[in-house]
Protein backbone atom coordinates (compact mmCIF):
# COMPACT_ATOMS: atom_id res chain seq x y z
CA UNK A 1 0.00 0.00 0.00
CA UNK A 2 1.14 3.45 -1.09
CA UNK A 3 1.81 5.68 1.82
CA UNK A 4 1.84 9.75 1.34
CA UNK A 5 3.55 11.65 4.16
CA UNK A 6 1.88 15.35 4.64
CA UNK A 7 1.64 17.91 6.93
CA UNK A 8 -1.34 19.89 8.37
CA UNK A 9 -3.72 20.23 5.91
CA UNK A 10 -5.14 23.53 6.33
CA UNK A 11 -1.43 25.10 5.66
CA UNK A 12 0.32 22.39 3.92
CA UNK A 13 -0.15 23.37 0.08
CA UNK A 14 2.56 21.18 -1.15
CA UNK A 15 1.33 18.34 0.64
CA UNK A 16 -2.49 19.17 -1.12
CA UNK A 17 -1.54 18.28 -4.39
CA UNK A 18 -0.83 14.67 -4.57
CA UNK A 19 -3.10 13.72 -2.27
CA UNK A 20 -5.49 15.14 -4.49
CA UNK A 21 -4.00 13.26 -7.23
CA UNK A 22 -4.45 10.36 -5.01
CA UNK A 23 -7.84 10.31 -3.71
CA UNK A 24 -8.84 11.84 -7.01
CA UNK A 25 -7.77 9.23 -8.91
CA UNK A 26 -9.03 6.47 -6.11
CA UNK A 27 -5.96 5.03 -5.71
CA UNK A 28 -5.39 3.51 -2.92
CA UNK A 29 -3.14 4.96 -0.24
CA UNK A 30 -2.53 5.65 3.41
CA UNK A 31 -1.32 9.21 4.77
CA UNK A 32 0.83 9.73 7.87
CA UNK A 33 0.62 13.22 8.97
CA UNK A 34 2.98 14.73 11.09
CA UNK A 35 2.42 18.39 12.57
CA UNK A 36 3.90 21.79 11.50
CA UNK A 37 5.43 22.12 15.07
CA UNK A 38 8.36 24.16 13.66
CA UNK A 39 10.89 23.77 10.67
CA UNK A 40 13.86 24.20 12.74
CA UNK A 41 16.30 21.70 12.98
CA UNK A 42 15.42 20.12 16.24
CA UNK A 43 11.83 20.13 15.57
CA UNK A 44 9.73 17.71 16.20
CA UNK A 45 8.39 17.61 12.39
CA UNK A 46 12.07 18.40 10.86
CA UNK A 47 13.21 15.60 12.98
CA UNK A 48 10.40 12.65 11.81
CA UNK A 49 10.64 13.88 8.19
CA UNK A 50 14.39 14.14 7.57
CA UNK A 51 14.05 10.50 9.18
CA UNK A 52 11.88 9.30 6.60
CA UNK A 53 13.63 11.72 3.61
CA UNK A 54 17.00 14.11 3.85
CA UNK A 55 15.30 16.34 1.86
CA UNK A 56 13.22 17.03 5.19
CA UNK A 57 10.00 18.41 3.35
CA UNK A 58 6.79 17.40 2.87
CA UNK A 59 5.12 15.38 0.85
CA UNK A 60 6.93 12.59 0.94
CA UNK A 61 5.60 9.25 -0.99
CA UNK A 62 6.53 5.60 0.37
CA UNK A 63 6.14 2.55 -1.87
CA UNK A 64 7.30 -0.16 -0.40
CA UNK A 65 11.33 0.42 -0.85
CA UNK A 66 11.35 3.38 -2.65
CA UNK A 67 10.78 6.84 -1.14
CA UNK A 68 9.75 9.95 -3.38
CA UNK A 69 10.65 13.16 -2.27
CA UNK A 70 8.93 16.21 -3.64
CA UNK A 71 5.59 16.64 -5.01
CA UNK A 72 5.88 16.53 -8.68
CA UNK A 73 8.00 13.59 -8.73
CA UNK A 74 5.48 11.74 -6.84
CA UNK A 75 2.62 12.83 -9.37
CA UNK A 76 5.06 11.70 -12.40
CA UNK A 77 5.54 8.53 -10.17
CA UNK A 78 1.68 7.97 -10.04
CA UNK A 79 1.31 8.90 -13.48
CA UNK A 80 3.65 5.92 -14.30
CA UNK A 81 2.23 3.77 -12.71
CA UNK A 82 -1.53 4.31 -13.14
CA UNK A 83 -1.57 5.08 -16.79
CA UNK A 84 -5.41 3.63 -17.09
CA UNK A 85 -5.74 6.92 -14.33
CA UNK A 86 -4.80 9.52 -17.02
CA UNK A 87 -3.10 12.06 -14.79
CA UNK A 88 -1.05 13.69 -17.79
CA UNK A 89 -3.20 14.96 -20.27
CA UNK A 90 -3.20 11.96 -23.63
CA UNK A 91 -1.97 14.33 -26.36
CA UNK A 92 1.60 14.71 -26.24
CA UNK A 93 1.22 18.71 -27.04
CA UNK A 94 -1.07 19.11 -24.46
CA UNK A 95 0.71 17.12 -21.77
CA UNK A 96 3.74 19.39 -22.42
CA UNK A 97 1.64 22.53 -21.77
CA UNK A 98 0.50 20.34 -18.62
CA UNK A 99 3.93 19.74 -17.59
CA UNK A 100 5.08 23.42 -18.13
CA UNK A 101 2.04 24.87 -16.18
CA UNK A 102 2.79 22.86 -13.11
CA UNK A 103 6.69 23.55 -13.25
CA UNK A 104 5.63 27.14 -13.40
CA UNK A 105 3.71 26.82 -10.12
CA UNK A 106 6.58 24.09 -8.89
CA UNK A 107 9.11 26.60 -9.18
CA UNK A 108 7.91 29.95 -9.45
CA UNK A 109 4.56 32.66 -8.64
CA UNK A 110 6.81 33.66 -5.37
CA UNK A 111 4.80 36.78 -5.21
CA UNK A 112 1.63 34.63 -4.60
CA UNK A 113 2.83 32.37 -2.83
CA UNK A 114 4.71 34.60 -0.34
CA UNK A 115 2.00 36.91 -0.12
CA UNK A 116 -1.42 34.48 0.26
CA UNK A 117 0.13 31.59 2.41
CA UNK A 118 -2.48 28.68 2.17
CA UNK A 119 -4.82 28.92 4.90
CA UNK A 120 -8.06 27.19 3.99
CA UNK A 121 -10.00 28.03 7.21
CA UNK A 122 -9.82 31.44 6.98
CA UNK A 123 -11.52 34.19 5.85
CA UNK A 124 -9.65 37.14 5.29
CA UNK A 125 -11.13 39.13 2.40
CA UNK A 126 -9.84 42.72 4.24
CA UNK A 127 -6.02 41.34 4.01
CA UNK A 128 -6.44 40.27 0.34
CA UNK A 129 -7.90 43.74 -0.23
CA UNK A 130 -4.85 45.32 1.20
CA UNK A 131 -2.26 43.56 -0.39
CA UNK A 132 -4.09 43.86 -3.72
CA UNK A 133 -3.65 47.34 -3.56
CA UNK A 134 -0.15 47.40 -2.05
CA UNK A 135 1.91 44.54 -3.45
CA UNK A 136 2.76 44.74 -7.81
CA UNK A 137 4.56 41.50 -7.07
CA UNK A 138 1.18 39.52 -6.38
CA UNK A 139 -0.80 41.84 -9.06
CA UNK A 140 1.69 40.27 -11.52
CA UNK A 141 1.99 37.28 -10.21
CA UNK A 142 -2.12 37.27 -10.38
CA UNK A 143 -2.04 38.45 -13.86
CA UNK A 144 0.33 36.15 -14.87
CA UNK A 145 -1.65 33.55 -12.98
CA UNK A 146 -5.36 34.44 -14.57
CA UNK A 147 -3.31 34.59 -18.16
CA UNK A 148 -2.14 31.12 -18.36
CA UNK A 149 -5.70 29.24 -16.87
CA UNK A 150 -7.26 31.64 -19.74
CA UNK A 151 -5.21 30.70 -22.53
CA UNK A 152 -5.72 26.37 -21.29
CA UNK A 153 -8.98 27.06 -20.81
CA UNK A 154 -9.40 28.08 -24.09
CA UNK A 155 -7.61 25.64 -25.90
CA UNK A 156 -9.20 22.97 -23.85
CA UNK A 157 -12.97 23.95 -23.60
CA UNK A 158 -12.52 23.63 -20.06
CA UNK A 159 -14.41 22.58 -17.40
CA UNK A 160 -10.93 21.85 -16.26
CA UNK A 161 -7.72 23.28 -17.42
CA UNK A 162 -7.17 19.96 -19.65
CA UNK A 163 -10.90 19.44 -19.83
CA UNK A 164 -10.78 16.56 -17.36
CA UNK A 165 -8.83 16.23 -14.08
CA UNK A 166 -5.20 16.05 -14.57
CA UNK A 167 -1.77 16.83 -12.54
CA UNK A 168 -2.49 20.56 -13.67
CA UNK A 169 -5.77 21.02 -11.70
CA UNK A 170 -4.06 19.63 -8.38
CA UNK A 171 -1.28 21.75 -8.50
CA UNK A 172 -3.39 25.01 -8.98
CA UNK A 173 -5.85 23.71 -6.13
CA UNK A 174 -4.41 25.55 -3.41
CA UNK A 175 -4.03 28.60 -5.75
CA UNK A 176 -7.75 28.43 -5.91
CA UNK A 177 -8.47 28.19 -2.30
CA UNK A 178 -5.73 30.99 -1.43
CA UNK A 179 -8.23 32.61 -3.80
CA UNK A 180 -11.13 32.08 -2.09
CA UNK A 181 -9.42 32.59 1.24
CA UNK A 182 -8.30 36.42 0.48
CA UNK A 183 -11.19 37.32 -1.19
CA UNK A 184 -9.30 37.87 -4.38
CA UNK A 185 -11.25 38.72 -7.40
CA UNK A 186 -11.61 35.97 -10.16
CA UNK A 187 -12.11 37.45 -13.73
CA UNK A 188 -15.80 36.31 -15.17
CA UNK A 189 -14.63 33.97 -17.16
CA UNK A 190 -12.41 31.92 -15.14
CA UNK A 191 -15.27 32.02 -11.94
CA UNK A 192 -16.61 28.80 -13.50
CA UNK A 193 -12.69 27.16 -13.23
CA UNK A 194 -12.57 28.39 -9.60
CA UNK A 195 -16.00 26.38 -9.26
CA UNK A 196 -14.78 23.44 -10.99
CA UNK A 197 -11.89 22.98 -9.22
CA UNK A 198 -13.86 23.31 -5.66
CA UNK A 199 -16.02 20.53 -7.21
CA UNK A 200 -13.41 17.62 -7.64
CA UNK A 201 -14.24 14.85 -4.63
CA UNK A 202 -10.30 15.19 -3.77
CA UNK A 203 -10.46 18.77 -3.12
CA UNK A 204 -13.38 18.42 -1.30
CA UNK A 205 -12.41 15.46 0.73
CA UNK A 206 -8.91 17.37 1.92
CA UNK A 207 -10.77 20.65 2.40
CA UNK A 208 -12.85 18.82 4.70
CA UNK A 209 -10.30 17.16 6.17
CA UNK A 210 -8.17 20.74 6.97
CA UNK A 211 -11.49 22.44 8.34
CA UNK A 212 -11.54 20.04 10.96
CA UNK A 213 -8.17 20.19 11.80
CA UNK A 214 -8.32 23.11 14.37
CA UNK A 215 -4.97 23.08 15.02
CA UNK A 216 -3.66 27.13 14.54
CA UNK A 217 0.25 27.29 14.30
CA UNK A 218 1.29 30.98 14.82
CA UNK A 219 4.19 30.71 12.66
CA UNK A 220 2.07 30.14 9.55
CA UNK A 221 -0.35 32.92 10.35
CA UNK A 222 1.40 36.34 9.38
CA UNK A 223 -2.32 37.61 9.46
CA UNK A 224 -4.27 36.05 12.43
CA UNK A 225 -4.01 36.09 16.01
CA UNK A 226 -4.58 32.94 18.11
CA UNK A 227 -7.41 31.91 19.04
CA UNK A 228 -7.98 32.48 22.83
CA UNK A 229 -8.08 29.30 24.62
CA UNK A 230 -11.49 27.42 25.47
CA UNK B 1 13.62 21.93 -36.11
CA UNK B 2 13.66 22.65 -32.36
CA UNK B 3 14.67 25.75 -30.81
CA UNK B 4 15.83 26.66 -27.75
CA UNK B 5 16.00 30.51 -26.30
CA UNK B 6 18.10 30.98 -23.42
CA UNK B 7 19.92 33.23 -21.64
CA UNK B 8 23.76 34.78 -21.01
CA UNK B 9 25.35 31.24 -21.12
CA UNK B 10 28.25 32.77 -18.36
CA UNK B 11 24.79 33.19 -15.47
CA UNK B 12 21.86 31.54 -16.40
CA UNK B 13 21.93 27.98 -15.31
CA UNK B 14 18.42 27.31 -16.23
CA UNK B 15 19.07 27.52 -19.60
CA UNK B 16 22.04 25.37 -19.60
CA UNK B 17 20.15 22.55 -18.52
CA UNK B 18 18.23 21.89 -21.42
CA UNK B 19 20.94 23.28 -23.86
CA UNK B 20 23.39 20.29 -22.14
CA UNK B 21 20.26 17.71 -22.92
CA UNK B 22 20.19 18.64 -26.21
CA UNK B 23 23.69 18.65 -26.70
CA UNK B 24 25.11 15.84 -25.00
CA UNK B 25 22.12 13.80 -26.60
CA UNK B 26 23.35 15.06 -30.46
CA UNK B 27 19.19 16.43 -30.76
CA UNK B 28 19.33 18.90 -33.67
CA UNK B 29 18.58 22.34 -32.44
CA UNK B 30 19.36 26.18 -32.82
CA UNK B 31 19.87 28.50 -29.56
CA UNK B 32 18.48 32.55 -29.64
CA UNK B 33 20.46 33.83 -26.90
CA UNK B 34 18.54 36.64 -25.45
CA UNK B 35 20.68 39.16 -23.73
CA UNK B 36 20.27 40.12 -19.68
CA UNK B 37 20.02 43.51 -20.21
CA UNK B 38 17.78 43.77 -17.23
CA UNK B 39 14.75 41.56 -15.67
CA UNK B 40 12.58 44.75 -15.29
CA UNK B 41 9.20 44.82 -17.29
CA UNK B 42 10.64 47.46 -19.75
CA UNK B 43 14.12 46.19 -20.20
CA UNK B 44 14.49 44.81 -23.96
CA UNK B 45 15.04 40.80 -22.57
CA UNK B 46 11.43 41.18 -20.59
CA UNK B 47 10.00 42.31 -23.75
CA UNK B 48 11.56 39.86 -26.25
CA UNK B 49 10.52 36.56 -23.51
CA UNK B 50 7.55 37.88 -22.56
CA UNK B 51 6.10 37.97 -26.37
CA UNK B 52 8.16 34.60 -26.53
CA UNK B 53 5.69 32.68 -23.85
CA UNK B 54 3.70 35.12 -21.21
CA UNK B 55 5.82 33.43 -18.11
CA UNK B 56 8.94 35.52 -19.15
CA UNK B 57 11.56 33.66 -18.43
CA UNK B 58 14.11 31.61 -19.93
CA UNK B 59 14.76 28.67 -21.15
CA UNK B 60 12.30 28.28 -23.90
CA UNK B 61 11.31 25.25 -26.28
CA UNK B 62 9.82 26.52 -29.67
CA UNK B 63 8.72 22.72 -31.31
CA UNK B 64 6.95 24.41 -34.42
CA UNK B 65 3.51 25.65 -33.08
CA UNK B 66 4.60 24.60 -29.22
CA UNK B 67 6.17 26.56 -27.07
CA UNK B 68 7.18 25.03 -23.94
CA UNK B 69 8.31 27.32 -20.94
CA UNK B 70 10.10 25.77 -18.09
CA UNK B 71 13.36 23.98 -17.68
CA UNK B 72 11.85 20.75 -16.18
CA UNK B 73 8.84 20.86 -18.95
CA UNK B 74 11.31 21.00 -21.63
CA UNK B 75 13.49 18.16 -20.92
CA UNK B 76 10.25 16.18 -20.17
CA UNK B 77 9.29 16.79 -23.47
CA UNK B 78 12.86 16.05 -24.86
CA UNK B 79 12.27 12.94 -23.08
CA UNK B 80 9.43 11.80 -24.66
CA UNK B 81 9.75 12.76 -27.61
CA UNK B 82 13.37 11.03 -27.99
CA UNK B 83 12.79 7.91 -26.19
CA UNK B 84 16.08 6.71 -27.86
CA UNK B 85 17.97 9.04 -26.34
CA UNK B 86 17.37 7.67 -22.94
CA UNK B 87 17.53 10.78 -20.91
CA UNK B 88 15.86 9.18 -17.88
CA UNK B 89 16.88 6.06 -16.22
CA UNK B 90 15.08 3.16 -17.64
CA UNK B 91 13.87 1.57 -14.67
CA UNK B 92 11.53 2.44 -12.40
CA UNK B 93 12.44 3.54 -9.03
CA UNK B 94 15.59 5.41 -10.13
CA UNK B 95 13.52 7.00 -12.85
CA UNK B 96 11.70 8.00 -10.10
CA UNK B 97 14.67 9.03 -7.88
CA UNK B 98 15.86 11.47 -10.73
CA UNK B 99 12.95 12.89 -11.29
CA UNK B 100 13.35 13.62 -7.14
CA UNK B 101 16.55 14.63 -7.23
CA UNK B 102 15.87 17.47 -9.98
CA UNK B 103 12.43 18.44 -8.56
CA UNK B 104 14.44 18.94 -5.32
CA UNK B 105 16.57 21.62 -7.44
CA UNK B 106 13.84 22.82 -9.30
CA UNK B 107 12.34 24.17 -6.44
CA UNK B 108 15.01 24.04 -3.21
CA UNK B 109 18.93 24.26 -2.57
CA UNK B 110 17.89 28.31 -2.13
CA UNK B 111 20.65 28.82 -0.06
CA UNK B 112 22.98 27.83 -2.34
CA UNK B 113 21.76 29.14 -5.40
CA UNK B 114 21.20 32.77 -3.75
CA UNK B 115 24.55 32.64 -2.57
CA UNK B 116 26.52 31.20 -5.27
CA UNK B 117 24.93 32.71 -8.27
CA UNK B 118 26.65 30.99 -11.37
CA UNK B 119 29.19 32.87 -12.92
CA UNK B 120 30.83 30.22 -14.87
CA UNK B 121 34.56 32.55 -16.01
CA UNK B 122 34.58 34.02 -12.72
CA UNK B 123 37.37 32.37 -10.17
CA UNK B 124 36.22 33.67 -6.49
CA UNK B 125 37.37 31.02 -3.80
CA UNK B 126 38.12 33.86 -1.29
CA UNK B 127 34.38 35.01 -1.45
CA UNK B 128 33.62 30.63 -0.90
CA UNK B 129 35.62 30.82 2.10
CA UNK B 130 34.39 33.66 3.33
CA UNK B 131 30.26 32.51 2.46
CA UNK B 132 31.39 28.95 4.17
CA UNK B 133 31.79 30.36 6.90
CA UNK B 134 29.53 33.01 7.59
CA UNK B 135 26.37 31.41 6.04
CA UNK B 136 24.47 28.57 7.44
CA UNK B 137 21.96 28.24 4.66
CA UNK B 138 24.59 27.52 2.09
CA UNK B 139 26.25 25.18 4.73
CA UNK B 140 22.85 22.92 5.09
CA UNK B 141 22.62 23.39 1.68
CA UNK B 142 25.86 21.90 0.80
CA UNK B 143 25.69 19.02 3.38
CA UNK B 144 22.18 18.12 1.94
CA UNK B 145 23.58 18.18 -2.22
CA UNK B 146 26.36 16.10 -0.93
CA UNK B 147 24.67 13.41 0.90
CA UNK B 148 22.01 13.84 -2.47
CA UNK B 149 25.13 12.91 -4.52
CA UNK B 150 26.49 10.63 -2.57
CA UNK B 151 23.66 7.79 -1.87
CA UNK B 152 22.37 8.47 -5.52
CA UNK B 153 26.30 7.18 -6.63
CA UNK B 154 26.41 4.38 -4.20
CA UNK B 155 23.32 2.98 -5.46
CA UNK B 156 24.31 3.50 -9.37
CA UNK B 157 28.02 3.16 -8.90
CA UNK B 158 28.51 6.19 -11.04
CA UNK B 159 30.54 7.20 -12.90
CA UNK B 160 27.02 9.94 -13.41
CA UNK B 161 24.30 9.71 -10.94
CA UNK B 162 22.32 7.39 -12.07
CA UNK B 163 25.73 5.48 -14.18
CA UNK B 164 25.23 6.96 -17.64
CA UNK B 165 24.17 10.85 -18.31
CA UNK B 166 20.21 11.40 -17.30
CA UNK B 167 18.51 14.86 -17.14
CA UNK B 168 19.60 14.93 -13.31
CA UNK B 169 23.40 15.16 -14.32
CA UNK B 170 22.20 18.59 -16.53
CA UNK B 171 20.40 19.69 -13.88
CA UNK B 172 23.29 19.72 -11.47
CA UNK B 173 25.89 20.63 -13.54
CA UNK B 174 25.52 24.15 -12.89
CA UNK B 175 25.78 23.60 -9.54
CA UNK B 176 29.24 22.38 -10.50
CA UNK B 177 30.04 25.43 -12.26
CA UNK B 178 29.63 27.06 -9.07
CA UNK B 179 31.75 24.84 -6.42
CA UNK B 180 34.17 25.67 -8.93
CA UNK B 181 34.18 29.25 -9.50
CA UNK B 182 33.47 29.53 -5.58
CA UNK B 183 36.08 27.05 -4.73
CA UNK B 184 33.97 25.50 -2.68
CA UNK B 185 36.05 22.08 -1.18
CA UNK B 186 33.93 18.88 -2.42
CA UNK B 187 34.30 15.77 -0.76
CA UNK B 188 37.18 13.30 -1.44
CA UNK B 189 34.53 10.47 -2.52
CA UNK B 190 32.62 13.05 -4.81
CA UNK B 191 35.45 14.32 -7.07
CA UNK B 192 34.85 11.81 -9.64
CA UNK B 193 31.54 12.99 -9.97
CA UNK B 194 32.67 16.85 -10.08
CA UNK B 195 35.25 15.42 -13.11
CA UNK B 196 32.59 13.29 -14.66
CA UNK B 197 30.30 16.30 -15.41
CA UNK B 198 32.56 18.95 -15.99
CA UNK B 199 33.73 15.74 -18.76
CA UNK B 200 30.45 15.59 -20.70
CA UNK B 201 30.96 17.02 -24.48
CA UNK B 202 27.66 19.19 -23.61
CA UNK B 203 29.03 20.48 -20.32
CA UNK B 204 32.16 21.19 -22.56
CA UNK B 205 30.85 22.93 -25.00
CA UNK B 206 28.49 25.27 -22.88
CA UNK B 207 31.51 26.44 -20.85
CA UNK B 208 33.34 27.31 -23.85
CA UNK B 209 30.68 29.61 -24.78
CA UNK B 210 30.21 30.77 -21.55
CA UNK B 211 33.88 31.85 -21.87
CA UNK B 212 33.36 33.43 -25.16
CA UNK B 213 30.99 35.27 -23.89
CA UNK B 214 33.04 38.60 -22.18
CA UNK B 215 29.84 39.88 -21.42
CA UNK B 216 29.91 41.38 -17.72
CA UNK B 217 26.46 42.40 -16.55
CA UNK B 218 26.49 43.81 -13.06
CA UNK B 219 23.33 43.14 -11.45
CA UNK B 220 24.30 39.16 -12.27
CA UNK B 221 27.49 40.29 -10.00
CA UNK B 222 27.23 40.27 -6.06
CA UNK B 223 31.20 39.82 -6.04
CA UNK B 224 33.04 41.34 -9.05
CA UNK B 225 33.55 45.15 -10.24
CA UNK B 226 33.07 46.22 -13.82
CA UNK B 227 36.00 45.66 -15.73
CA UNK B 228 37.50 48.50 -16.68
CA UNK B 229 36.44 49.42 -20.38
CA UNK B 230 39.44 49.05 -22.78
Amino acid sequence: MLELVIGNKNYSSWSMRPWVVLTQAAIPFTERKLRFDGFEPDSAFKRAITAIHPAGCVPVLIDGPLVIADTLAICEYLAEQFPDRQLWPAESAARAQARSAVAQMHSGFGGLRSALPMNIEAQLPEVGARLLASDERLRADLARLFGLWRSLLERSGGPLLFGAFSVADAFYAPVVMRLLSYGVPVPDDLRGYVQAVQQQPGVQAWVRDALSEHDFIAFEEPYRQAPAKA
